[in-house]
This record gives C-alpha cells, sequence and structure tokens, in this order.
C-alpha cells in the first residue's frame, strides 16, 4: 500500500502545484496585473487549467486509485489514508463522468451569457438575458444528468459545493428557519430604527487599512505567511499552507467595507493557514466545503466582529484613531450601529437579520429551475414578490431584482445555499466553543483570540478536506447542521438590541 | 505546410503559457511572497518547470518540426516562418541533446554550491567554495561535451545567451577594446577628480519614485500594459506583449540607485513590449540575445540617462522636486557627478569607464575554467592581479574579489561577457540612430523620445529572437559587433569631463 500511497500522493503533488500556480495567475489579475494583459492571462490560465484537468482524469491516476481502493476495508477509515483515498476516488469519479466536450461548451455559453447579463443589467432589462439563462440552466441540468442516481437532480450540483449533502436536507434546513427569520425582521421593522449614519463619513483610508491589520494580527493571522493587499470584489486565495493571502477593499466614506471585509477574509484564511501539514499537496490541504468556509469567515466577521466584547476592547482604539468621527458616540451607540437591521435588495452587505432570507430566496429558485418546475420568463415577477414577502422590500426594477448578481450567467447554480449554511454553523460551533471555553467572551473582551482559534485550529481547521461537511459538523459538535442555535442567536442579539 | 505550422505554433503556445507562468511565480517571488512560502513556491516552479521541459522534448514536437524543415529551401530565410522553424529546430536540438538526468544533478550541486558560496564570502575564505566550483566547472564542461561540434568548449555555454557567438569573437572584440580602456581610465585618474558627494544625501523614497516615474513615463512606457514594483534585486520580467513588468530599488541616501535602476529596467521593458504581435506565443517573442537586450537597457540609462541633453531638459524638474539637496549644484556639475569615475572591486553600479573591465576579467577566468588552462586554487590570486593590472585597485579580500558574484555558484558560466557586449551595441546602434534620427540629441534636449523609440522597435524590437544577435546588428547597423564605436564614445565623453 505504501508504494501505491506514494504515486498517489507524487501525482496529487503536481495537481496541486498546478492550481497553486493558477491561484496565483488569478491573485495577480485581480491586484496588480496591468490592465491589458486579461487576454494573455487567460491564454495561461486556460494551458494551466488544461493540464491539471487531464491530470485529474489520467487513466493512470484512476489505476492508482483502484488499487488503493482494496486496502480501505483494512484501515480506519478516518485515518489520513483512508480519507485520501476516499475523497480522491470521489474526485476522481466526479471529474471523469464530465466530458471534456461538455466543460468547452459550458465556458463558450456562459463567456456569452455574462456578457449578455451585463447589457441586461445596464438596461435593467431580463429579456436580453432570458435566451442565455436558458441555455445556463439547460447546461447545468445536463451537468446534473451525468449522475443519475442522485435522489434530486440538484444535488449534483450542491455536491461540488458542499460534499455529501443533498437537497432535501437543506431545503428542511431552511423551511425550519424562514418563518422564524422573516417574523424576527417584522418584529424588528415596528421598533424605533437604529442610527448608523455616523458610520457613513469620510474615514481616513491610511488609517482604516491600519486598523484593520491591528484587529486581524490579533486575530492571529500570521504575515509571514500571507499578506493583504487591495482588490475590487474582496476574496482569500491560498497558494500553499504557508501562503494564504487577503485582499479587500476600502471606502473612504463608509466605515464598515474595509474592516468588516478584512475580518470576513481573515476567517477565511485562518483556516487555510490551520490546515494540517499532513494533508500538504494531497488536493485534502483545503475546506471541506464551503459552506465550512463561510462558517469561519462568517464567525471572525460576525460572531466576533459585531460582538459587543469585542468592541470593549477594541472601541477605545478605535475612537483613538478616529476622534472627531467618534468621540461623540457611545460604545452602545456604535454597538447597534454596526449591527443595524435594514432589508434591502442586494444581498452583498446585508445585515445578519436578513441576509439568510436573500439567500433562501435563491435557492427556492435555483431548485425549481433545475426541476423545471418554474417558467424562466416569470423569475421576475416571482423574484419581487418573494423579496416583498421574506424582507418587505420591492425592488424598483429588475436590475436590483433578480439581475442583480453575476453568479448564474457563469453557471453558477448551486452554491447559493452555503452562505446561509455557514451562517448556521458558525453559530452552532460558537454554542459549542462556549462550552468548552467558558471564559471565551472574557477572552475576547480583552482582546485575546488564541484560545479560540486553537479551538477552529484542532476541531475544524486540521482536517481540511478529509471529512464531508456535515461529518465534520457533527464531530466538532455531536450534531449535525441545524438552524436552531442561529435562530436562539438572532434572536437573543436582536431582542436586545431592538428592545423586543 | 501551414496545417504542420498551426500544429507547431500551438504546442509553442503551450509551452509559452507555462513559461510566462513560471515568469509570474518567479516575479511574485522577489515582489510579494510572503517570507514563509519560499519553500511551497519552488515546488510550484519544479512542477511547471517539469512540463515545460517535457513538453520542450516531446517526440511530437520533433516530429512537426523535422516535417517543417523540408519546406525550409522553398521560403524567404527572413520570413516569420522560416525563422520560427530554424529557431525552434536548434531550441530542439539543444534541448534533446542535454540529459534530464543531468538537469537533475546540476540542480541539486548548484544549490549545495550556492549555500557554501555564502558561507564562504561571509568567512572572506575560497577554500570553503573551491571544491563546489571545482563541481560546477566540471559540470559544466560536461554540459559543453553535449556539444562536441563547437570550436572551442565555451561556445557551447556562449551559445545559450549569446546564440551563433563564438568565444573567438568576443575575445577578439574584447582584446581591441582591453589597452585603451585601461589607458583612458590611467588617464583619467591623472586628472583632478570629479565631486560627486550631492549624490549621497536623504532623498524622499516617494519623491524619488515618483520621479522615476515621470521620466520613464516619457520615454514611453506604457503603464497600461506594465507596472513597477520594489525589489531587492531589480529586474524586468515579461508575461507576455502587453505584461512587461519592472522592479526598482530605492535607497534613500543615495539617488542614482533608483533612477538610474528604473530608467535601465525600463529600456529591457520597453524592449519587451516592442516585440511583434506576429510572433507572440511562439517563443520568438523574446529578446535576440542577453547582449542586445542589455544594449536597450544601457541605452537608456546610459546614453539617454547620463547624458547632458536628457539632463538639459530633466534637471530644472529634478531642482524642482529636490531643491534644498540640488539647488545650488548647476547643471554641469551634476552632470559630472553621476558621469564620475571611480575604480572599484565590485561591478555593480560601475561606471561606463570602467564596467566593461570587471566583465572581461571574468571572462577570461571562466574561458580559462572551462579550458582546463587554470588551476582553480590560484583563481584568488590571478584575480586580484588582474583587477590591479586592469583598474588599479587591489580588493582587500577574497568577499570583495573572487568571492563577489554568485553567479558561478549558481552554474552561470557563460553569460558574463553579455554585459559587456551590450555596452558596445548600445553605442553601435547609437551611432546609426544619430545618423538616422539628425536632430536626435535636440529632441532629447526637448524631452522627446518618440523617434528614438520609433527607430528601436522598426529595427531591434520588433524581430524577437529571428535574428542571431550578430545578424541583428548587422542588419541594424551595416556591420557585426564592434567595439570601435563604444571606445569613440567613451574618450569623447570622459575626455570632455576629465579635461584630458
Amino acid at each position: 500500500m505504501k508504494e501505491q500511497l506514494n504515486k498517489l500522493k507524487e501525482k496529487l503533488a503536481e495537481i496541486s502545484n498546478i492550481s497553486r500556480s493558477i491561484g496565483l495567475l488569478g491573485w495577480d489579475q485581480q491586484t496588480y496585473m496591468p490592465p491589458a494583459a486579461a487576454e494573455s492571462r487567460g491564454n495561461q490560465m486556460a494551458t494551466l487549467g488544461k493540464f491539471a484537468q487531464e491530470m485529474s482524469i489520467s487513466p493512470e491516476l484512476g489505476r492508482i486509485i483502484d488499487d488503493l481502493k482494496r486496502f480501505l476495508p483494512e484501515i480506519d477509515p478516518d485515518s489520513d489514508e483512508a480519507c485520501l483515498i476516499s475523497v480522491s476516488s470521489k474526485d476522481y469519479d466526479k471529474a471523469t463522468r464530465v466530458p471534456v466536450d461538455f466543460v468547452v461548451e459550458q465556458a463558450k455559453i456562459t463567456a456569452i451569457a455574462q456578457q449578455a447579463w451585463v447589457e441586461a443589467r445596464q438596461n435593467s432589462n431580463f429579456q436580453i438575458f432570458l435566451p442565455h439563462l436558458q441555455k445556463v440552466v439547460d447546461l447545468r441540468r445536463r451537468y446534473s444528468s451525468f449522475f443519475p442516481e442522485v435522489e434530486h437532480p440538484y444535488d449534483a450540483l450542491l455536491d461540488d459545493f458542499e460534499p455529501g449533502m443533498k437537497t432535501s436536507e437543506v431545503k428542511n434546513i431552511f423551511n425550519a428557519m424562514r418563518p422564524k427569520q422573516v417574523e424576527l425582521i417584522k418584529a424588528i421593522s415596528d421598533r424605533p430604527q437604529v442610527d448608523n449614519s455616523f458610520l457613513h463619513q469620510a474615514f481616513d483610508e491610511k488609517k482604516q487599512w491600519d486598523f484593520g491589520v491591528e484587529v486581524i494580527t490579533k486575530f492571529g493571522y500570521d504575515w509571514n505567511r500571507g499578506r493583504q493587499d487591495k482588490a475590487h470584489h474582496p476574496f482569500t486565495s491560498s497558494f500553499g499552507l504557508d501562503d494564504v493571502r487577503i485582499t479587500t477593499r476600502v471606502d473612504p466614506n463608509f466605515f464598515n467595507t474595509m474592516l468588516f471585509g478584512s475580518m470576513h477574509e481573515c476567517g477565511h484564511a485562518l483556516y487555510g493557514l490551520g490546515i494540517g501539514r499532513n494533508l500538504d499537496y494531497t488536493g485534502l490541504d483545503g475546506g471541506a466545503s464551503l459552506a465550512i468556509h463561510e462558517s469561519q469567515s462568517r464567525m471572525w466577521e460576525n460572531l466576533v466582529g459585531r460582538s459587543l466584547p469585542f468592541w470593549e476592547y477594541f472601541y477605545p482604539r478605535l475612537q483613538e484613531v478616529f476622534p472627531s468621527q467618534l468621540s461623540n458616540i457611545s460604545l452602545k451607540h456604535f454597538y447597534k450601529g454596526i449591527n443595524k437591521v435594514q432589508p434591502s435588495f442586494i444581498r452583498v452587505e446585508a445585515d445578519e437579520a436578513t441576509y439568510n432570507l436573500h439567500i433562501m430566496l435563491r435557492l427556492e429558485l435555483e431548485i425549481a429551475m433545475i426541476e423545471g418546475t418554474v417558467s424562466l420568463k416569470d423569475l421576475p415577477a416571482i423574484w419581487n414578490n418573494r423579496i416583498e414577502e421574506y424582507l418587505g422590500v420591492t425592488p424598483p426594477n429588475d436590475a436590483q431584482g433578480v439581475l442583480q448578481d453575476i453568479h448564474w450567467s457563469a453557471g453558477g447554480l448551486g452554491y447559493f445555499s452555503t452562505y446561509a449554511l455557514g451562517n448556521l454553523i458558525s453559530v452552532q460551533l460558537w454554542e459549542k466553543i462556549n462550552q468548552d471555553i467558558p471564559n471565551l467572551t472574557e477572552r475576547i473582551r480583552q482582546g485575546e483570540f488564541g484560545e479560540l482559534l486553537g479551538w477552529l485550529m484542532s476541531n475544524i481547521h486540521r482536517h481540511g478536506r478529509k471529512f464531508e461537511p456535515q461529518t465534520l459538523v457533527e464531530k466538532a459538535t455531536g450534531s449535525t447542521i441545524s438552524s436552531a442555535p442561529y435562530l436562539r442567536y438572532l434572536e437573543k442579539k436582536f431582542n436586545q438590541i431592538y428592545d423586543i
């Protein structure tokens, strides 16, 4: 087994090195690349992508994996070796089921669809996008057909982001949550509203940057193994266990964008930096799923960064940095302001109480599209009705409604739910962490995050992709993903803030 | 032919995309990469390097090239097609002659040799380095043995940097130059020395940077297709015809480092940006040779940037930027200061009059090492004697003598002469350019460089690697590489500055 395992690791290491190189090409594209280089960069990424793809479906890799699978019954299923064999086997199976022609066709169709979406959104005209959306949906249904064994056609799409998760599970979780979240928002809207106008002032960019650096350094971000750069759409990239970089955006007239964005990306980066060395170069050296990844970013952004204890420590410091803007704003006023609930048309930068509802709406529509139970031409109306039902607001046009996100045009049907699941998981972990570290609140109040990070590393980070998300959450908390902790958290927090 | 040519271009484009990706990995390594990522970056570069190498020696590529070679007699030898076939054929032949085992062994030996060199230099102890240098020399001699047809064993090494150049040609060129250059330096040393103390003051880094940007923007550097970043050892990288980036170093207490460094790298970058679109992705989309490349960087740095007309335009502006440092320094004083001749032990940042002598010394020693006509243990003494003979100075220790450069430890025997050849070519072109653009001096005095850049693009840049350096120089100037123009230039310039 040893020998075959080494062969497997050798192949996976090559794929890993190519993928990480593609990652750097992408990072550079969004940070420092000169504008005119877009086309040549696309060609570089296409060539490397082609090699990575060829390697990941090579018959030799398949033979090595098949050879190794016969050892599975003999070894501990939680061991690195067993997980490596199982996960590689699943990856290989999925990669080989999708014909190369399909991948090429999809790339072409989505490239055109994205252009059409840009035009459609500019003109707020869904008709321009409709025929392209139809093609994208057809593609995704064809993709699903490569996995005929799934219970629901959407399962095949979901599995790419949340390995092992079923559409029915996600529906159940969301159905249990939605009514209560809608109820909470209605209750909030009946209360006197919170003032957050002080966040919308001029804040020196350099000072914002430095304060953000101060915060994430305290979180434990290791600058020897990472860095922060500016990007228009912030993201986190990992090019190895010693090179996980974040990007951020600074709005000189709104304080939240940079700071909460930095904390969010830092949460992703801490995950990437905490993965076990034993998994390096194996392909298991990434996050378990998008939802687990999002649970980490959301935890640092919201459960830590939007909490009162955090600001008890950091607010005096922030007032020092921005005296003219904040010296007359009390801690309590500030805390309420950064947690203001404000139903909006757009998901991006939505508050904790409304965010999930945006996601649920999209998931419902995606499932219906894949099932074929909705006529695409009716989407704008359905979208607007449902936003009204969930959030009490109606988009003035389709640009701010059904056309707001680029994702569908890029073929990205299947992963929206991961954002909401991430929120749920973050709180589910948070309850367990507070049991395991009883004085966590006190530690945060003192600006100490080492124990928290240690817990996350031990229970989540180090495992990489060894376990599927449900298994990982169960190992860490004792139960599979549930909305109950999140609802408890939301109600407690916002009942207090809005005095409900 | 068309079909086979397309197949060739397809293969070459893939190699090009991988090479450019490796280039970006290297650029990032020296600009933004977090320190701890060195090992993982090394692995990424090794994997991509392995693929590029495998592709460049693939039997299929060989068959396509062989197929195409039969068309050569029928087509214009200066056409893109003919050059593509010939150059690809030579590249392929060279790549396939060197066994993979040898490449691996060389990588190992030079990695250890570089460590030994660091230790040896720190302790200024040549004995520590000696056994490793012996291994490196053996390696380079073995490399040469893969090309038994060469006239001189050093030819095989030289050819990697100056395609088609012979050791005997370089020797002849240098032999004609050396005595006169030595004589000039002696004459200068007998004259009253020039003051350049004003260059060694505090110069605000940001202002230095901005002034440098102003200058190279005037040169015609296209920021839409390039950028400038800081790096410890400045270099220029091309990742495509629309992405050629420079790096620079800023010394807050010495004005020359940043400005002349920026102009130098910009010269390299203008070359990369001027290569014909018709050659993109073919492997001919690079510089013709290191010497031709150096002729471009040296031209902008020295023939333009250290000239009086240039400063007639830029000096008032520079005085505006640094009034406290320069308002009492006259243009003439400044011009003499930046052209001060000062024999030194170290090649880096040597002035125009002494630079080539450093190079000639190294070339003589390298040829002797490859011939086996020198005993390596005698190198320190020979080095010191010869530096004394050429420059009139004696290094106080081996760290500042024979151990000063990392290149030999890294296996870099064969390319030092390109630096001096680049100087010669720059002036040879310069004489021709002044014939073709009679009012060039006046244009420079007005801060206008468009015609100069246009000439270089037409006569040098656009050809990429189509022609060997001697052919290219002959096409551009009417004669092959010669030292006469350079000597004329040096004598005229320094006789005037030193009133000889």
